[in-house]
């Protein structure tokens, strides 16, 4: 059993188009091609966190993956910090033999997220992008911009955060001679003023009223993984012309489409899954009238997709 | 992050007093001090295999496990033989950092499992064993006769297999001088003849029927862990004066007991759960005009007692 670290993995990381490949694992799962069982997760109290076990494998490969990933809030009076952890798995699909592991301390998941991110941008956002709009100021805030900013090449970013030294440290570390960077001191002024939303947060309490937002935005809401958490009003999405899912069946029991469905402002039948849309092989920007939510909860085909292609990559290292 | 193989795990494992360790998983778990998420499941078609996904923690323990095991059948014409495999992963219960791996390739699963088993021959074995039975002839059959045999004392082991020549080779390489081992042609004369009667195999049809069973007798169902997979007829459970499950839970969904309830024959109001039993410090021997049934699915506390103390004994090694 072969056992890749950080080390190795950010080594090929750059050299793999993931793009494309993720874009295969929505397609495989959204066609019936993957056996993908629902999320098992883990919750804690004291302090704070939660891990998802995703897993599953597309039919006829090599591999099985299971991935393993973990986010907890940490312990301020007890000195401990906010920290993501994890590991994928991958095993023989044949025997069930152990093959190797990628102990990625949670990048990977992160990265893959962020390409869902950009793939939803590719296909859906709107063809002119006045500013880009994140709501948080953590990994995926910037993993997300980083990887957005290129596929749709908008250098105007602005950002919201909670805390005001987040926000500055963000803005900090994110300018690159690139990226035109300034803040928003409430989510409204997101809402009012940006065309392409990204919401990354793990808020419970909706961020993004339907009432400021405007014609012509793609909202991406990457933040909301579990049945708890909530980013958008969701009379937004009663709003939306098109409701995207990354997996309709994990969209019904987290995520933000979940809270329109339980809350009857939506039916399950108005919603689209990511992988048809790749399969349709035509774009949806978004027109100057629409109003377009992608809900990515996090699928574990864009985890057995990277895990493949990063654990193939790294055995090839010398 | 630390990574034990089989080498190393064998050489701690002889060291370790597992069934106090096992008997305070079951009682921590029936009295609600454990967080155990359903099972979760992988099921592959060409070759047939499954894996189970068992993972949660005890609360206030250092480290969550999660635990991997399969088991796949092989393909003969391709010349795959059948395996197990597997890993338990620990993380730190405070940050959900990654701590260590065992890579025990389904070992510490079987070796849990045979001290379930041990657990319940303690607790439910008629005081006076005539014969051990066992259905089936692999890695459990072997296991559960080595641990039982040396809990109740009774040294007279008749095994039954599909296979005469699977048979020949239990009975061959279980004779260690001490065993008095013979075989059974068909199911029935275990039934008949054996008051502690062990069921082992990955059968979808009763192999233990009602009618041929004798009362003072305690059956370990342990083959049964998925839905489809059944050993007992279920009209055994109707006859049982106790029906014990290591968790009732898992047996609502998988297991001997699933199928009576599922077929109206018993409620869920029959059922004990061993914790429950091992809570009360009173052993339950099953009397002469008894019949008892433990049915063993196998619960994540197990893996995360034996995945702490295999763990912490193999950091200790030189």
């Amino acid at each position: 059993m072969k056992i890749f670290g950080l080390k190795e993995i950010n080594k090929v990381l750059p050299k793999l188009d993931l793009l494309p490949l993720i874009k295969e694992g929505f397609r495989a799962y959204s066609l019936g091609f993957a056996v993908v069982p629902p999320v098992g997760e883990l919750v804690f109290d004291k302090p704070q966190g939660d891990v998802h076990i995703k897993y599953g494998y597309i039919k006829g490969d090599d591999y099985y993956v299971i991935k393993i990933a973990s986010g907890f809030y940490g312990d301020v009076s007890s000195g401990i910090l906010p920290t993501q952890g994890g590991v994928m798995l991958l095993f023989d699909q044949k025997t069930g033999k152990e093959v190797g592991i990628l102990v990625d301390e949670c990048h990977l998941t992160n990265v893959r997220t962020a390409v869902a991110g950009g793939i939803c941008a590719e296909l859906l956002a709107p063809k002119k992008i006045d500013s880009i709009g994140v709501i948080g100021t953590g990994v995926q805030a910037r993993m997300q911009v980083n990887y957005i900013s290129n596929i749709i090449e908008c250098k105007k970013v602005k950002v919201w955060g909670r805390s005001k030294i987040s926000v500055e440290k963000y803005i900090e570390e994110m300018s690159d001679g690139e990226l035109e960077l300034s803040n928003a001191t409430h989510t409204d002024e997101i809402a009012e003023s940006c065309n392409l939303i990204i919401t990354t947060t793990p808020s419970k309490i909706p961020l993004i009223k339907k009432d400021k937002l405007k014609k012509g935005t793609l909202i991406i809401a990457v933040g909301s993984d579990s049945p708890e958490k909530q980013e958008l009003d969701e009379k937004i999405l009663q709003e939306a012309d098109y409701i995207v899912a990354d997996s309709i069946a994990q969209c019904i029991e987290r995520g933000e489409i979940s809270h329109g469905l339980k809350n009857n402002i939506i039916n399950q039948d108005q919603i689209v899954e990511l992988g048809k849309l790749i399969d349709n092989k035509k774009n949806v920007n978004c027109a100057d009238d629409q109003i377009i939510v992608a809900d990515l909860t996090g699928v574990a085909v864009q985890d057995i997709q990277i895990a493949k292609a990063v654990y193939k990559a790294c055995e090839r290292l010398d």
